[in-house]
């Protein structure tokens, strides 16, 4: 069926608005339905239309109703060295935003690192987790129940694992809440971001723990996972990737190049980042950790509600003899070069703009850089905007740049 | 100068990348760096190239160093009848995403809700919020600053207020920390979303503070505003709008469309958003929140990083015995329909789709109801995702839709 | 009735535990419960017997059931001079312990601070909370609410004060859940710690909400107060007083009594209270706040289970050229010189060795001027704890003295 | 010496207020410190001084500088019967407070769960910990760092083990921030709360660590221990012990001694202790769980600062057809029956009085109980104050017990 008679069906109330790809291809389907809404909303939707991925792969497995594709611009910093576990070498950093002045800050930040001859980052812990809620007659049986995890961690591996052929299981942790039982399950997902597999694989493991114990199931998330929401579990225990860079800046770089010194940095660090926000009640001590690992999420098909947890980042500041020790730690930074947004056309060419498409060898490198590569910008975005307002030249920037 | 002529200066080191809008159009200039990534990395970046807003608005207002664009799949979820404050009738919500499932899973719940007749939302708060720090040389002189902002909000007020032709200062709160003065000013900006009207506003109401007292401004953001940090104070006091949805299913409803019961609902709410995220120490009680504030973001061109703050919110679900009570309550959902990414072709297209784009009459009221409209979006999901799992449907539903 | 009599009726089953005050006179019931438990436990129980306060009062206002007392052994810390918003003057803190080296490192601390001729100290906001939650039918009714009590906060004050002689209306905040609406009420107890003068203020208050709204109150303490529970609310919008205490120690000071430098303590307090407490999720990023606020609440009669939020506390060290400066600001000490356990004699002795026992004049300055000195002591904890590790000396200390 | 002398050198400053102790027995330091004090503030401090624990053992272990005591009045509340892991039988709580109503509103509560037949009670997970704070030159070489613990852990263990006759270390869990590496050691103490034990065994253990790793220790609490703060990573993991009490009370009970219905129960837990503490950014999902935590610390001589960590409870109420499931959930209730104030005579008798003075068979059984029984206590609390607020009653029970 063309566009043009599936919109005529559409009106005619014959077909729904979800049912129109079972009866033409995608790109008839996503016409027709924006046609259709435009129709009924009278607004002229000419500005959706264009876009540039397969539109057949983005119905199946990226939204439904498609009606067209929302364009972010796209910047890039840098380059920069980056020293990491994964990652190595020089890269530029595709960054997708509207915010203005945002590359150009992360943009300054590393250069200023670039002049240090590029900064270290480390994945310093790694796994996807899944945590259901089980609910028990009461705390007896819910120690009967734990009790029977904790000896049977291998077979609930082996159920897990039945379901994927790269994720493994690296850990069941229970906590319990009245005749509540929730167990965490933590996963090595590879280069896939991996909430998806561990969702399937813990499908499975919570199978098991229902035939075998009196526990029965209530929901395969029980927010303790947790997935984007804000919560010190992720910040204490980490989700996802948790990765830190850092860097040191020699005096004369401060000086020149961010135009102040490295006990100002420090001391403002301290006074915003830490102080400011621990009167906040928060669980980022950060500047702007949030603005780079949103648009670089977005520019590397990333899921971008994941940016809850990414924001969970702490910033160190200290001056030393030689210049400024500055460091951004990542708690929870979710990402993944596979699957997702990763398989739309511009997304797959922003990570292979950084050689991370795809899987990595060994499996879970290219995951682990790109988190490192995240973690220097992260940190270039720090060391700028903490330079900018000991040089008090925040608002300033703002106003010129229309930020 | 052309594209070509710009490339060969790049390649020649006799232009930096963030020059070329200096000497050529933005077309061009975007052209000329993106060919010029694409020969330093060895990369085709054809799948960047199209992008559909004005090259020329998004280099001075939205992003740096353009190298083109990312596209992100659209769909629609609706029609849903909102009752809000400001929003009124029926409407389409476009949402932006990757995650293959949610619009589906938006749009189940959205259907509830319309055979409940539409919810109901209200802005119950509006605020954006700016709190720069400054230092004193001890709690005494923190004491006297402290008094004399608390008698000069007027000239405060004014000073904010000289710099924009829209917005308010509503208040001034004081937070004082050892040698460290917060002042937290709260602005009504109207259909903006703020961020940038209350930076400059403030800076002036500083350079006051800094006149009349001791204290000496160490940034103009002191980390208790708080902006893009998951922070107990945003979820407590509220920043942006504080809004919530709610609507009454009947039983019937639940039973048929959603294939469960209240009873059901109520306690799976509970045991997951209430009871798993008290445990995870987590600032979100929902199940799927962010999910819908990050799509319809980015759909509408707000500041992707602030969904960090759009997380901070309470789903409640009561069974009644006329059938099921549910409620979303967003603590801080940072929202504007004029500035930022708003602008830009497809977001404006978004809006006008909502019949929200530009300013609203009176002031604030399209923001207000962009927030309501979002807001009943979240409640969807929640409704959704929580009468599917009580069926224990998430994970086939995830494995049929490739989420 | 004696003793003798009471206990025989009571082995009878004809009196129960808890009746025995309404046959006898207080020391009488004491010793039959005591020598009934006794008997019923087969344990002797006559380190309990001795008690140096009136059984009478002790029955009417603190506790039921009683069988006769807890021994806290009481050290002193000092003296120190205190230049403090209400406090002023030399003094001696009473600390009531059974952890050894407490005592010693707060004298430490004190005596290092009166090298530097005392500390300074501030109340910089005080107020009682209590905050019922009321239950609508809907958001739409929570909105007629809220609106109904921003324009009635006169009527609430009058409705609220008819209660106390002493308690003022400060202010009346809303929140909104769903169909929940919480009303924090903030109240000026003066001398009292106030937690009960803001509950019967609040009834009344709330039976005026009732009366004139739909609104059907739940329960008069929402959680939103928060009384007794680590609430991120309390540590950003303080509760009874939010008081600060600071010095500056010459260089010489801290090298000679401390052992250690103001950089060594900058840095050791940035890298334990500030990045630790960071990364542990915490509301309190101090050393052993706890340590001193329970000690002193202890001594002088306080509400021993109000240390939780006693806790909520900030220590700032910053090395400055003339050497170091530090601070502890808690944000929510709850202290009272009248009512609760003020006026047992053990207690209010150590209130008189403060000069603070009894109400303050103007009102509220006994209340205030203790909240100072706890604050110097905290302040002296912080100092002495920071200058150990930073000499490596905790753990010996420890060893040596027990703790 | 005497009293009289010592007291006269103290006069004419040949001896200093903490070296009484080296002169003469402890009584007579005491009395003579008391009669300084009192001298010197012009305050009679008689109240002070009846003391019936060993002054020796006072001075040596629990307190410096003493001066007599403070007595806190004793109640006692019971009997319930408890279903423990450890703790079993029918027991009398004894609980020193200065609160009325407390002791009367517990008592209430453990008769209804006397009603049902008693409280069912585990602990889940027991483990004390120590969190030392160690730099490094950076992230890369805190990686090593991190990877020599994991491959380490025996042999920590051994030197850690090495200090002591009852400890063991069970876990090693490293975190890193920037240049800064956390390792939180988790010990089993048996039956001391442990927190000195762990100090001194982690003394070892980090020597070793500094011997064979680039690590410099800074502290050997680096404030993610955590201890005496309120914060996410004991809620979520626990310390000492994590305990749950509850407890099913036929609809009958509930409606008769309650005078209130399950639904209505399970209906205010949610308004009031889950989703207002929810609102308020808490830790502490429960009524007044601290309140019982503390009065039963206060009497069975517990660390009383630790009651900020005893405060992270969650209490949960569920309406079940036969009645009301009823349950709270101490994360992190850190007790011993060894050690600290328990050697104090009446104390002692407190402990005795439950059955649980010493260390148990096996070790660590007695204090696994007592966090039971005190589980169990605070759960009647809930129950009561739930039911109180339920039947509108709170603030009438205030008014006439002078709460």
């Amino acid at each position: 069926m063309h566009a043009e008679e599936l919109l005529e069906r559409l009106q005619a109330g014959e077909l729904r608005l979800y049912e129109l790809e079972d009866h033409a291809d995608a790109e008839a389907a996503v016409e027709a339905r924006r046609r259709y809404i435009a129709g009924e909303t009278g607004v002229a939707l000419s500005a959706l239309e264009p876009y540039a991925f397969d539109a057949s792969r983005a119905t199946e497995k990226n939204v439904e109703n498609m009606i067209g594709a929302v364009q972010v611009p796209l910047g890039v910093a840098g380059p920069v060295t980056v020293d990491g576990g994964a990652a190595a070498g020089e890269c530029f950093l595709p960054l997708a935003t509207t915010e203005g002045a945002l590359v150009a800050s992360v943009n300054r930040g590393l250069s200023a690192i670039e002049d240090a001859g590029g900064a270290t980052a480390r994945v310093t812990q790694s796994g996807m987790t899944r945590a259901p809620v089980f609910t028990v007659d009461g705390i007896a049986e819910a120690e009967t129940v734990v009790e029977w995890v904790d000896a049977n961690v291998d077979r609930l591996g082996e159920a897990a694992e039945s379901t994927t052929s790269h994720g493994e299981l690296l850990a069941v942790d229970p906590y319990v809440v009245g005749d509540n039982v929730y167990l965490r399950f933590v996963y090595d997902t590879k280069d896939a971001m991996g909430m998806n597999m561990a969702t399937i694989a813990t499908r499975e493991a919570a199978s098991l723990v229902e035939h075998e114990t009196p526990a029965k199931l209530v929901a395969l998330s029980g927010n303790l996972c947790t997935d984007k929401k804000p919560a010190a579990i992720n910040a204490v225990e980490g989700r996802g990737r948790t990765v830190t860079a850092d860097v040191v800046l020699d005096r004369e770089v401060v000086e020149a190049t961010l135009k102040t010194t490295p006990e100002a940095m420090a001391e403002g660090n301290t006074r915003k980042n830490l102080l400011g926000s621990a009167k906040a009640g928060s669980l980022g001590f950060n500047a702007q950790a949030a603005n780079v690992v949103a648009a670089a999420f977005l520019a590397t098909g990333q899921d971008e509600a994941q940016v809850v947890e990414g924001a969970n980042a702490i910033t160190t500041m200290d001056a030393r003899e030689e210049g400024l020790y500055a460091s951004v730690s990542l708690a929870s930074l979710e990402v993944g070069t596979v699957g997702g947004g990763t398989g739309l056309a511009p997304q797959q060419a922003a990570l292979e703009l950084l050689g991370l498409a795809g899987g990595g060898d060994p499996p879970g490198s290219n995951a682990d850089a790109l988190a490192e590569v995240i973690a220097v910008g992260a940190l270039a975005g720090e060391l700028s905007l903490v330079a900018a307002f000991c040089a008090r030249h925040l608002a300033s920037a703002h106003e010129q740049l229309g930020r």
